[in-house]
């Protein structure tokens, strides 16, 4: 039997048909062209599932037992309803019952992306065997997803995990929240791309400038690590400077939920290991308590990559 | 059957006999002289159980089922052991297999002070019949206890609820803990006396200033609120900021944990309830999501005044 999990992104949506492993025996994805009505993205997203389970040879009532659906904002995942989600602009939409049309007999299970990436991690990734953990997904926004007696911790309305939108710098950077100073307007890679264009932007001699040819919107959030690398120094403040905005908001997540380990993905895993033990570093030098090494929670990198959505999805089955 | 709880605080044990309904039958209270040897300390508790007993007419042996002490510091309910407790100085203080020196025959369970505030209000005060929520201590210090599934929730190596010591404040001013711009060096009543003495000083024309007779070491925590009350527009706006800060941090734990309530105590309790419902507006004003009524998390007030460790310490037993 395989499950099918479900990536339903702003700019994808993506169906894998995931075996009880959590192998992905194939996958497919079309653009979700999220301006559209929701019934047209659903009866895409239905059809999708279809085209995907036959171009793999198998048949949806005899092979399929189950569809999870990882969504992004935030998830009654007891009636498959996006209750809200900003950038959709969704209010209340209901995702099951919508899918049922097309495909009535089997279960649907709907959830918050970041909480699907979180079941996978703590099932067959990073987080794997621990029962108290937490993901943090760090790209243009930060997310998150938290894991409590090994299920999956919702909050009162399906809004838990909202770490990118936790205020650090009080009166700091306008947030698309509509707060100032929030962790994510510090440590996303949109924060870093900003920061880093300003960097060049004072100092045109720097090599950070040099690297994009003075156009800012060639900057990438690698830019800055990259000329780092090269010696540049302004860029070098610029990667230190991230790291502590990273690490404040890690420690603050420590410093309340002291999960056994907090998994870091997202696009910022592209900086590899050994960026994320150079801030585990720094979570370690300030964390509240004196605490052993084994007793701290532990700074780890997500193992699995976007396909943690799709994988995660089909685990809401348990 | 009765349980006693204890409440073993920096400056006071308490020891009160605390029936099954969470009623308190008798309590006493000796200093609790923390530069001593611990031995000392546990020894003298363990003589004030003895007496509290006696002085109630009951015997230990066959009226007290279960003692439950609750202990500042990190505490490893487990073992009965003090981790961790920073004022005290104390690391892996083995409490109850001390208690059991004196008092032999009855489980004893040591559990972290707030975390047994916690619990009290949650079976029996202002969060009771909810099953996820946080409760919020705020004096001269802040400290917290997480309820989730009805069960505290302690983190892992039980030092989980550190509210206070979660950064809203970049570079901010100094927290005992050795960061900077943590919560409660904002909107402890500690941090609250020091702006209000520091506005006092920049404007010795204020009410606040001659409320103290210019003497800043009478600033009390409720000065300002006092002198705002009588019309002095230096104090409105220490109270508006403090208001503020207690808002922002509040609404840093509800869109990370979204829990169904937030019960506020401690000693900022005597400001009252319009104060919590002025900062619950400001909390619901700046919440990320937009939720109906119904699924906001409530900001309340504790129902039980200190009493609640003592009476939540019995409820370790179940």
């Amino acid at each position: 039997m395989y499950s099918l999990g479900i990536n339903f992104d702003l700019t994808y949506i993506t169906v894998g048909i995931v075996d009880s492993e959590g192998k992905i025996l194939l996958k497919e994805s079309i653009p979700t062209l999220r301006y559209r009505k929701f019934e047209e993205i659903i009866r895409d997203m239905a059809q999708l599932c279809i085209g995907v389970v036959k171009k793999a040879e198998l048949d949806m009532d005899k092979d399929i037992d189950f569809i999870g659906i990882g969504c992004y904002g935030s998830i009654d995942n007891k009636n498959g309803v996006m209750i809200y989600s900003s950038y959709f602009g969704f209010k209340n939409v209901r995702i099951a019952d919508e899918m049922k049309k097309y495909i009535s007999n089997i279960p649907i299970i709907c959830e918050n992306d970041a909480n699907c990436y979180a079941l996978a991690e703590s099932r067959i990734g990073a987080t794997k065997g621990l029962k108290n953990t937490v993901i943090v997904t760090i790209g243009t926004a930060i997310s998150g997803g938290i894991i409590i007696d090994d299920k999956i911790y919702n909050g009162k309305a399906f809004g838990a995990g909202e770490f990118g939108h936790h205020v650090v710098v009080f009166q700091g950077e306008e947030c698309e929240c509509g707060r100032n100073g929030c962790w994510a307007a510090y440590a996303s890679t949109n924060a870093l791309v900003r920061d880093a264009r300003i960097m060049a932007i004072r100092h045109p001699e720097s090599l950070l400038f040099k690297m994009v040819n003075g156009d800012l919107r060639l900057m990438s959030f690698r830019t800055p690590f990259d000329a780092a690398e090269r010696g540049d120094k302004y860029s070098a403040q610029i990667v230190a400077n991230y790291k502590k905005y990273m690490a404040l908001g890690l420690i603050n997540i420590v410093n309340v939920l002291q999960p056994e380990a907090i998994a870091i993905g997202g696009k910022i895993r592209k900086l590899g290991r050994d960026f994320i033990n150079d801030v585990a570093e720094l979570v370690a030098e300030k964390t509240f308590g004196q605490y052993e090494e084994d007793k701290k929670t532990k700074i780890l990198m997500c193992d699995i990559d976007y396909d943690a959505v799709i994988i995660g999805a089909t685990m809401l089955k348990h």
